[in-house]
């Protein structure tokens, strides 16, 4: 197992998510960013991003997506990419962990139960007034966090949020961190220059610069950030048991956000799970964030996709989607709950063919 | 323990429940019928109703509703008879269960995180068109029992329906049942009259009699039923796990609902867990009604609120609130659990006091 999970961090973290019941939690939202021409792959088109977290969660519950004609995929030149809910519903079939679904403000709403903490998307961050009620958005995520850790051992939490390393971006740099040209993406081809200036646009319409808003992470979400963000730190913070935030680059935005909160937060009690697309990428640096932040540990899976014969799934391993729907802590929480990286990958395949 | 709960039905079930981990679930729907001067005690004014549900679960959650100035209680001549969401939160509360809010359609939204499986509530049923989707509100219920099921033994539900007893009376005397006068009521005076005229009049303007819809518990529910029924029914036959149907005579409408959807249903698998009040009801008669359905356990707690010195809570003695929020089933769970009546009881009268 040890053979595919990298460890960036502490060693122990591993021995820690050890025999937990697991719950996997996915936060959907969005905002108007991802409607920007070429600055997501996580949709045909920029208008269809507003599906596409639904869309989601909808491929993981019921096989495939009701809002939609289409599934998800990234388009890269001729090859389409399969969204990574294929292989977040692969890996938490073969372990049987619940999946639920938490809407934080998805422009399309899914046709399954969800949980529901805010209604609205955001805004396009280049508008400085991204999301209008960031702090509701929190305490519920706290509440919703507490009550949750009366269930399980273990809270792991994805998302799904299209441009959600632009809204990333925007919330790092108002609070100070260095993140220009670090976050991930889901092209192959990083649109740094795009990224940095609907952030840069963004935080100029509000009338602040990089760093203004480093005691204000409330701020820095309703300016340049995502809904996704103050629910994932609220649930977070409003648990008592262990937390594995599944996600790349955005999950540090929530880590720098729960930071700016509560200075003397205790990192060791949670961990970023993410993939080696992730983790190996050359366009971004995860690493070259987080230790800005605090000493966290990151883990990140490989899938061996360079071994499967389904073409989507190879083209992760040249830097397409990379990640999202929390695939790497799902990966990770089948393979701690026994499954191997070989039954992962082949019920990804299958799956793959039985949708697509 | 085993003095405060009166079992009438199987008794090994008791034993069935012990030493299981609980969820507890809170369904909470509307319709118009609430609207209708004196069929309901649930809220202040016909119109106040509405926001019953929401302050229930609010006032469960959060210690005090925020949807309302008001806090939901039952009047009846000079005595303000508290809701029973105090009695549930103290249950829940002694030992720790949690409590998760389901919408299957309530008119006002909780300002707490909640499941959503249904937006719309349902009209006043003497227009026979009381639920647009019965069907679809079922489908998510059952997905949502199955989702849960992974994380729990044992799911209690609980509902805040106003005049759910009426819509219950429809359902039933749309399939067949005979239910008249003997569904339960929030008032010490059962407006039995007026119930069954709603029922009657919205059968005959969708062009029905008693028992024509026997064998479409679907339709009964879009034609006089609420969404509270078909939620509640599709989350017990998604489930794995033991279910507690935890309410009054409304519950038997789901046990109906069920048992005409699925005739070799087994109710062996579930029991009804409601207050002394409703049980020992002259007003109504829950053993009369489930009867005819199935064998059916039914399990009555008796908090013994002659005891206290609260006059609001001994007026549940003579008739007033009777159940609600599953406070029956709460105070099992908590019976269950290690908690005795007396702390139960004890507890109530404190959150009373700090709340009212």
């Amino acid at each position: 197992m040890k053979d595919n999970i990298k460890v960036f961090g502490s060693s122990n973290t591993l021995n820690q998510l050890k025999c937990k019941n697991s719950l996997f939690l996915c936060v959907i939202a969005s905002t108007k960013t991802s409607n920007i021409e070429g600055i997501t792959g996580a949709g045909l088109t920029p208008e269809l991003t507003d599906f596409t977290p639904a869309a989601d969660v909808e491929l993981v519950v019921l096989g495939n997506p009701k809002c939609l004609p289409e599934i998800p995929r990234t388009v890269i030149g001729g090859e389409a990419a399969p969204t990574p809910a294929v292989i977040t519903k692969a890996a938490l079939e073969l372990t049987d962990i619940p999946f639920i679904v938490v809407d934080a403000g998805s422009a399309v709403k899914p046709n399954i139960p969800y949980i529901r903490i805010n209604d609205e998307p955001g805004q396009d961050i280049s508008t400085g007034k991204s999301v209008k009620n960031a702090k509701e958005i929190f305490e519920k995520g706290k509440l919703l966090g507490k009550t949750l850790s009366k269930l399980t051992d273990h809270i792991i939490i994805g998302e799904s949020t299209p441009a959600g390393t632009t809204t990333a971006l925007g919330v790092l740099t108002a609070m100070g961190y260095d993140a220009k040209s670090k976050v991930s993406g889901s092209m192959p081809e990083n649109p740094h220059n795009l990224k940095y200036k609907a952030v840069f646009d963004g935080l100029k319409a509000a009338g602040y610069e990089k760093g203004d808003l480093h005691h204000d992470p409330i701020k820095a979400v309703e300016v340049v950030g995502d809904p996704m963000i103050p629910a994932v730190a609220g649930i977070t913070m409003g648990s008592s048991v262990r937390v594995t935030l599944a996600g790349g680059t955005q999950m540090t935005s929530v880590c720098a956000f729960i930071k700016k909160l509560m200075p003397n937060f205790d990192f060791s009690n949670i961990c970023i799970s993410t993939t080696i697309f992730v983790a190996e990428d050359e366009t971004s640096d995860i690493n070259f964030i987080s230790r800005q932040i605090d000493d966290i540990t990151i883990l990140a899976v490989d899938p061996e996709f360079e071994k499967s014969n389904n073409n989507g799934l190879k083209s992760y391993v040249s830097g397409s989607v990379k990640e999202g729907v929390g695939a790497g802590g799902a990966m990770l929480a089948a393979l701690l709950n026994g499954a191997s990286i070989d039954e992962i990958r082949i019920k990804t395949e299958e799956l793959c063919e039985k949708i697509f």
